[in-house]
């Protein structure tokens, strides 16, 4: 039989679920007193609502789940999958989001501030760091058109990073207008911005040179090589306009993003670190439907980022039929897990009773319930001839003192405490 | 579009998803300090794993995952689900906690007791009160053959139920060996045990005579209906080993299980309030993996019961190869969260920021934060014509006072704040 946990995805132990749960609980309380409210939805949705194009390439990674009483006639004149299956799993948190507003927007508040964590299911080659179902944790903010709604969301963020002990993180911003701007600048055709955003969008790992020299090779000819080598060079612009609009294609357009764009920053960089947060010219963020601001957390220990998220007015219309402005943040939080420091969890004091097999067990369950109600975490445990190998497994599980229950043991304060190291 | 959830699957908004996690934090909280540890599996499982015959009617309610990559050919040359599929949704948490201890068994203490939660899933035909994904919290003790297993859940789950202001419910005890004691003194052969078992456990829902005619219909002719309807009708019979005994076979064994069952029963009485646990005779748990000490927790509120379990010492070995006792007790979450009194569940004083538009949105969001970092959750509206309607829609979200934020507040100091009912 099979004995091990699906491929690519995982069991957690006692001592990772609890510093799992200890994280999640953090960001969770902090971003309820930053206004953003709880919301759950299925793991599980309707194929149309998955697969109606808003996924990007998450769509090809997805778990298809089988109709009910499929026959062997029905298997055999299939021609594709999506005959054979009417349910998936979500593979994002940010679909789902869209369609839960469009179903339940008559009992939100104008503008809502929505909570959404749980996992996450894509169908990836498994690697170190990459799993198959993993947890994210988005804030959104539905239905605030102003950049009220990005400053909220950064603020409330660079809090979490800030409770969970979190250094060295930045926040890098551009906007979308501007990559616009500046490929229009530099003369590369409309058609082709969007295969020259992913050929800019791998710059962290292939380097300035080889993204030059494959937009050669993929763009039409024609567009200038110098105006785009200055952007690819230019993240250590400073946050003022004038130096934004000018490497952005120096155009009135490029001038009024630039300007929007530090002024909803400089909120931001006023009420946490200055510094924290950056312009990175050539952050593009890969799903198709942002619109504006874009945002990504970076963190020098992580070869990718902690999260991000940006502005995606069009896309709730898709699924309500009317345009909503909304802005989403979504933290990785496997990636955050590997750079928050494991903290010890002690909501209650960890005892341990070492009972004597001869113990009447109504003393030794007694003892155990007036512990628990006195605000203690108790666990049994037989005594045995090695005790030392006992004592050293309770001290890794965090337990503080251990006591003896023999079979004259009527009460708790009959017991001498032992100190556990 | 589809802008609804999944058949059978809901959506929780804000008040809901609070009031669930509220409940949901209460069970968790209260097993930890009974010793409970919490261990995390993933949602989806091997086919093979969850198709072990350990899962009873539930493995015919598994969504099957396709695998992927599939052909048009594969499609074609299928004729079971199975060759389509080799992953799925797990339907219990039961069968996934088996094979997590036999993958990580090593790891583990050598009494280990679980505290499992999370959603499972079944394609059961949607109705009130029954969803196609719910969530079941289950605890476990493996590796503890003595009744202290038994004594220890029942007692934690007792706990639970009083902390969360349950009343009224009551745990129902039977084992399975005195139900089979009963059937072979009454002459049932033993090879139609499991089809007189089947039979009365529909006692709740059909009453004795129709269990009686059912019997006779479906079991060969010999054995003694007087038997059973002396056992039928006890669900009175005191917690007294005698009476017991003598309802359930009079035999030797009987008195030995009877004896059994009410010194461990008694452990758990004198623990909480006298009258809490019931001997059901008629008590018989669908499941076919329970060995002896089975129970279930019933409310006079609900049809159904709030959540059930006992002792399956022969599971374990399905998946790891040796034996392992177990015992275990699984809450119905969803039920549960149906009797729970709806309780105010306030981290922090909840307090909104009603804005002028004009106001520098810069001294808004400094105002927000210097309020989260003393200690409220805040939440920004804008000013309108009809605040009648904003202070109706922030008490009805549980905040207590807001503050206008004008064009020249420049900080919290400078509000003053209006209650809201």
């Amino acid at each position: 039989m099979a004995v091990s946990s699906a491929r690519g995805m995982r069991d957690f132990l006692p001592r990772d679920k609890e510093h799992r749960d200890h994280v999640l609980g953090i960001i969770a309380a902090t971003y309820h007193r930053h206004g953003f409210e709880s919301i759950e939805t299925p793991a599980v949705e309707e194929s149309t609502t998955l697969h109606s194009g808003l996924g990007g390439d998450n769509e090809k990674l997805s778990f298809h789940i089988m109709k009910r009483g499929l026959t062997t006639e029905d298997m055999q004149g299939a021609s594709s999958v999506e005959e054979l299956s009417d349910l998936g799993l979500r593979f994002d948190l940010t679909v789902p989001l869209a369609r839960f507003y469009a179903s339940n927007h008559a009992s939100l508040p104008p503008v809502f501030r929505s909570f959404h964590t749980g996992p996450v299911w894509r169908a990836e080659r498994p690697q170190k760091g990459r799993y198959r179902q993993f947890v994210q944790a988005d804030i959104d903010t539905l239905g605030e058109a102003s950049s009220l709604a990005e400053v909220e969301i950064l603020l409330a963020t660079a809090d979490v990073l800030k409770r969970l002990g979190v250094d060295g993180w930045r926040f890098r911003i551009n906007d979308r207008r501007l990559l616009t701007e500046v490929l229009t600048a530099a003369g590369v055709q409309e058609s082709e911005h969007p295969v020259a955003m992913i050929v800019i969008d791998k710059l962290d790992k292939i380097g300035a040179p080889a993204v030059l020299t494959e937009l050669a090779e993929r763009l039409s000819p024609g567009f200038s090589g110098d105006v785009l080598a200055r952007m690819l060079e230019g993240s250590d612009v400073g946050f003022d306009a004038e130096s934004i609009a000018t490497l952005m294609g120096d155009t009135d357009t490029s001038r009024q993003v630039a300007s929007e764009l530090v002024e909803w920053v400089s909120k931001v960089s006023t009420l946490t670190d200055p510094g924290v947060v950056v312009f990175d010219p050539t952050l593009v963020r890969g799903m198709g439907y942002y619109t504006s601001s874009i945002f990504e957390i970076s963190h020098p220990e992580l070869g990718s980022s902690l999260g991000g998220g940006g502005r995606y007015d069009g896309m709730i219309s898709r699924f309500l039929g009317q345009s909503v402005p909304a802005v989403g943040m979504s933290l990785g939080c496997e990636r955050l897990l590997e750079v928050v420091p494991e903290v010890a969890v002690e909501h209650f004091e960890k005892v341990a009773l070492a009972y004597d097999p001869e113990a009447p067990s109504s003393h030794l369950v007694a003892i155990k319930m007036h512990l628990v109600s006195t605000g203690h975490q108790v666990r049994l445990v037989p005594q045995s001839r090695n005790m030392r190998a006992v004592y050293e497994r309770l001290a890794a599980d965090g337990f503080q003192r251990v006591g003896d229950v023999g079979p004259d043991t009527q009460s708790a304060e009959a017991i001498t405490w032992r100190d556990l190291e």
